[in-house]
């Protein structure tokens, strides 16, 4: 039952019933790299395509990822159901070879197709023009040109639109895991084919482009208005509905800013007044306090499932979900109003319990956010077992390939195992990417079951000036499991909209394909030097939400919260794509060479002052067979990316390495410049080369 | 037989017939000045107007134009016949009152209406997106709004495509008098249409309006290509065919640079070699030279009419038409390779023959050129006969009010007078316009029958800090005729691209309605700040034609040779549409006062250096009744566009003629500001106000 096929069948029905039709739509040209041939076809000189929509998203599964199905016919399998793992790669490990991109369906395929001046959820056509599943499958072949062959998914289960931030609300705040976001629904496949379908068609077209599909798991957090309150109020946090406009984070005086709950800080902060005023406020929830009206309200709310529920638990209880907040200590965040927290236990924590000085109900407070840290005696087993059955639905259903734990390092440590073991059991080669930003916790990760950890070199790559990324690149190697290669994610500043602008974008994105230890990680519109953050979450500035030109359309909108396409047309917008495409078809043609730890070679200049990041690279097949010539890579980038600058590379580790004794080699790629002979070896056999500012180079020798 | 009302009818027909079709075809939102309602409209936030082509075209009649005809429902005769016309303002004088908009059909609607980077012939909706008459008709809606009483049409003939100059060449380049350019037709009407019935129609819509029509009539040049040329070969001048790539303007040294060809030069001009070796290139008419085989060659192409008469001219007889050049001796300008003179007589000219040292077949030289100073004895008659009969064709087919005649100034005589008289005798209100930029010419044109002529307002205005703008505005009053107070016309730069860029442009815009004997002249794109020059032929700076960003389409582009459209979504586009709104209404309220000469008071400052223009009219019922207060009005320009000013008006002069003591008044506009009450005058009773840069005011005390 291949859902790909269905929608194919669709597409081709409503091709023929508007082959008279003109349609005045268009596309980014960067979503045509299956060369689209429609006859109406025209391109405009700034680079957007007018074509019949039903016609060109047919034509991307029909020309681009049909031919590529071999005899498989359905793809809506798990992947490695459909690959032979290589030794090594197994239990999820086959992320170490993967080049992730990271995208929101519901943005990175937004356009303004008819050109209104606004993304419509119905167009002059009828059509969408936020982001489709159904569209994402015609950007497949940007990204299959890029070479990535990991998509990650932000999340796509249907979230709150109570108390959204933005126009749309933020797909972070979810209210129902079992259940897709409708507005990822695309009218162009009418009625009967559901989002969930249409889900499922786009996970069958990345397995056969060879691509992983990855989603977004929100275990820790849940809507205020989450569709579990019904059924389940003990499962969340109460409080006054009087007292949420004073509800925040409550500040512990002496400890300082942004800390993290340690046990030796507890008696400080159950001392703070302000703690205990916070948790004065906290009450029974209303289930177990006044069950039969509780009742009432159910049978009322099961017979009108429209009605808001949470309108009426405030109007007949006067109460209401408590929102989360950091679960660092005095965090200058206000609370998270759209979400809340799960509790986790049903009695307070263990820990905590000495400091308190009376009874309390159920409340959240930085030691029961950090449930890894402090656990009560009563685990919430029912809310576990749902917990731990999100994404054996989204494997059986959808055949997702693996998922990232939104904040996993706040669940109890049984839990996250769980959640792992029972995924692997549907796919033993299921992935599961920690969002750990802390390095040195990789061990820990890796110990869970995590295959990597998220790592934070959004927050290091991009400072050069520093030699930040110096450090985050040469050390990664020496981390326990991987950690992503990148300078950007959802939550961070853009790369281009940092100091140091494209050639620091464009340096980092090549240089960050041959990390060692490192996944390669694209953020959706990195590719077209994107300026505007999709959030501003992590690393910015008090301006980032501010990157684009006060007369442009998204000035101060954020992807996260509002409607908003990328921007596709930016001038350069086929740099990265072109470089992306030579390099990771290089790269996949050597991926050993490149991704087994045992053949890289961090490479040193004269000076570890000097602006280089080098590694070489010893062929895979090659490795201790000490060849004299041949057989050795190098990649050499400048990080000034103001200066042009003369490095000289130190190849004594790499000779030792490999044998190699060459004096002359080939430049097989240069951000900047075309292949070439080198002979521009010094009188020790060290790479003495000029580079171009932010320039990266790809040797062989 | 009204051909607006068949329109109308083909629109209606149109609009039921693409009811249920889809159009994502834009419109500036400028043409939309009659209030478009159509339930399919969606406003882009930049300018344009998404609408069903049909409707959009057939309201601005239905909704606009029908409401205004009132019982007449044809207006296609004159629009003499259906005015009163005021005493004084009879035989065409009518011009003195009127506000002129000058423009070219084919560029002024000219839209990407599909937005897909060109202006196709047929776009997504098989539409034209160059313009037409039908779409000028919605255009006419702006005109209005700016008090626009008389269209001034750009050549609409049909010309020649043979060596044609840019993309679409130069409409001046006629080829035949009594066709209509078929680029010209607008395929939304269908086949059966004509553009003859498109012009009608757009004529009667001009007229039910109140604005007058006039076409440029272009009686000295023709096209090289000429249907002419086959049946009066005797008509033109000839070279050898061999001889036209060396073809250019002969040098006479010892005369300078740009010389008029006086009479006194005459002998020099004939000595000169290069002369000689010009005269030496022409040869006989085939048609004279060898009857018979001129004789085959029409039978041959009357049997084939879609043949290229000149490519069977050149190869039968190795001879070709001579192109035109300027009439001025060793002018710097090439050859005018599209276009050639008409042999206005038989023979030589009777003042150049004592200089010719042999005999030579008819040429053209300065003195040919100039038929108005030297006559042949042998009148061309049939060739006379047919230009008097051009403008009585467009007068009793179209319903023309009037004409503009190219180089009149090179026309004999007795010629001007018979096309002047020609017209008259069909309407005695027919308004000439003659071609005349010098102004100590006026009288000359006067005597000849012209009603005004254009003056060099687009030489003198833009140059404020010469003080040219001062001179030709306080000095046009002393005229015998009107002149065009206008800062541009088609063959200039644009104000907005002058020194002093907008801020001038507005200020001469706005004060050009108040120049004594002038008459206002909107030159197409003007009111919209276009920076776009659409000819260089006059003024103009070495890169004139490069005022646009590079990266804008039409950069480089000019409208008389290729595809263009005006900037309509320019920044601050209903800026000058709306101060001229609001200042035509009040001047034709005063229309009286404002445009009849006795009116009008010059008005001093401090110095005449000061930079300030400034002009008192006594309101016209109310002259020689020497009224205390009120009835006198005082429009004053601050010419420094750069700085504000202070600036003291003298009002003696005014004071004087109208008896006004005031010492407080309204200021009813101003570019700049609101209108409020004034009380600025200082102790000798004179205004002494604050302007911002280039302000203008408009005052009553």
């Amino acid at each position: 039952m291949s859902k790909l096929q269905d929608l194919l069948r669709i597409l081709d029905a409503r091709v023929a019933a508007t082959e008279d039709q003109v349609f005045n739509y268009t596309v980014p040209d960067l979503w045509n790299c299956f060369d689209y041939q429609g006859e109406e076809l025209r391109k405009t000189p700034w680079g957007e395509l007018v074509v019949n929509p039903y016609r060109f998203y047919r034509d991307a599964i029909r020309r681009f990822v049909e031919p590529r199905m071999g005899r498989v016919r359905t793809w809506g399998k798990p992947l490695s159901r459909h690959l032979d793992m290589e030794p090594g790669l197994e239990g999820g490990d086959w992320i170490r070879r993967a080049t992730v991109y990271s995208m929101m369906v519901r943005t990175s395929t937004a356009w303004d197709h008819d050109r209104s001046g606004g993304l419509e959820d119905a167009d002059l056509y009828g059509l969408r023009e936020t982001g489709t599943f159904v569209k994402s499958i015609a950007l497949l072949s940007l990204l299959h040109k890029m070479g990535v062959t990991c998509v990650y998914l932000l999340p796509i289960s249907r979230f709150s639109l109570r108390d959204k931030k933005g126009e749309l609300g933020s797909p972070y705040g979810v209210s129902s895991f079992f259940s897709l976001d409708p507005g990822l629904k695309d009218p162009m496949t009418g009625p009967d084919f559901t989002v969930e379908d249409e889900f499922r068609a786009f996970v069958e077209a990345c397995h056969v482009l060879g691509m992983h599909v990855m989603i977004d798991l929100i275990p820790r957090t849940n809507s205020v208005d989450s569709e579990l309150i019904l059924e389940h109020p003990d499962w969340f946090y109460w409080i006054r509905h009087a007292d949420l406009a004073g509800y925040k984070p409550p500040y512990v005086p002496g400890l300082g800013v942004q800390i993290r709950p340690r046990a030796e800080f507890l008696p400080v902060v159950y001392q703070s007044a302000e703690v205990r005023q916070h948790l004065a406020k906290f009450v029974e929830n209303p289930g177990q306090a006044q069950p039969e009206r509780w009742a009432e309200l159910q049978a009322h709310l099961r017979a009108d499932p429209g009605a808001a529920v949470m309108d009426e638990v405030q109007r007949r209880f006067g109460l209401t979900i408590a929102p989360a907040f950091s679960d660092q200590i005095n965090d200058p965040q206000p609370a998270w109003n759209d979400v809340t927290f799960f509790r986790m236990y049903l009695d307070h924590p263990e820990a905590s319990v000495p400091h308190l000085d009376r009874e309390y109900a159920p409340y959240i407070l930085f030691d029961v956010i950090k449930a890894n840290l402090y656990q009560g005696k009563v685990r919430n087993e029912p809310l576990w077992e749902l917990l731990a059955g999100i994404i054996p639905f989204y494997q059986t259903q959808f055949g997702i390939d693996g998922a990232r734990i939104d904040m996993g390092h706040a669940l109890p440590r049984e839990l996250v195992e769980r959640i792992i073991r029972g995924a692997r059991h549907v796919d033993p080669h299921f992935c599961f990417i920690a969002e750990e930003m802390e390095i040195e916790r990789a061990a820990v990760a890796r110990e869970l079951g995590y295959n990597m950890i998220l790592g934070d070199g959004f927050l290091q790559e991009p400072r050069v000036l520093e030699f930040k990324t110096h450090h985050y690149m040469y050390e990664a190697r020496n981390l326990p499991c991987p950690v992503y290669a990148c300078g950007e994610t959802h939550d961070t500043p853009r790369l281009a909209a940092r100091e140091g602008g494209r050639p620091l974008a464009r340096m980092l994105t090549i240089l960050n394909l041959f990390m060692p230890n490192g996944v390669p990680f694209l953020n959706s519109g990195q590719e077209v030097y994107e300026l505007q953050p999709m959030n501003t979450g992590l690393d910015c500035r008090p301006n980032e939400a501010y990157q684009l030109d006060p007369k442009d359309p998204y000035y101060g909108r954020l992807a996260l919260f509002d409607r908003y396409a990328l921007h596709y047309l930016n001038q350069g917008r086929w740099e990265l794509p072109d470089q992306l495409a030579w390099v990771s078809a290089f790269r996949r043609d050597h991926i050993a060479t490149f991704t087994r730890l045992e053949n890289a070679v961090p490479l040193g200049f004269n000076s570890p002052r000097d602006p280089g990041i080098a590694f070489g690279f010893v062929e895979d097949a090659l490795r201790g067979a000490l060849v004299q010539e041949g057989g050795v890579f190098v990649v050499v980038a400048n990080t000034d990316v103001h200066n042009p600058q003369y490095l000289t590379v130190h190849l004594d580790a790499l000779r030792r390495a490999s044998g190699n004794a060459a004096r002359r080699g080939s430049q097989l790629f240069s951000t900047h410049g075309l292949a070439r002979d080198v002979h521009d070896f010094d009188t020790h056999g060290n790479l003495s080369m000029s580079f171009q500012p932010g320039e990266v180079k790809l040797l062989r020798m």
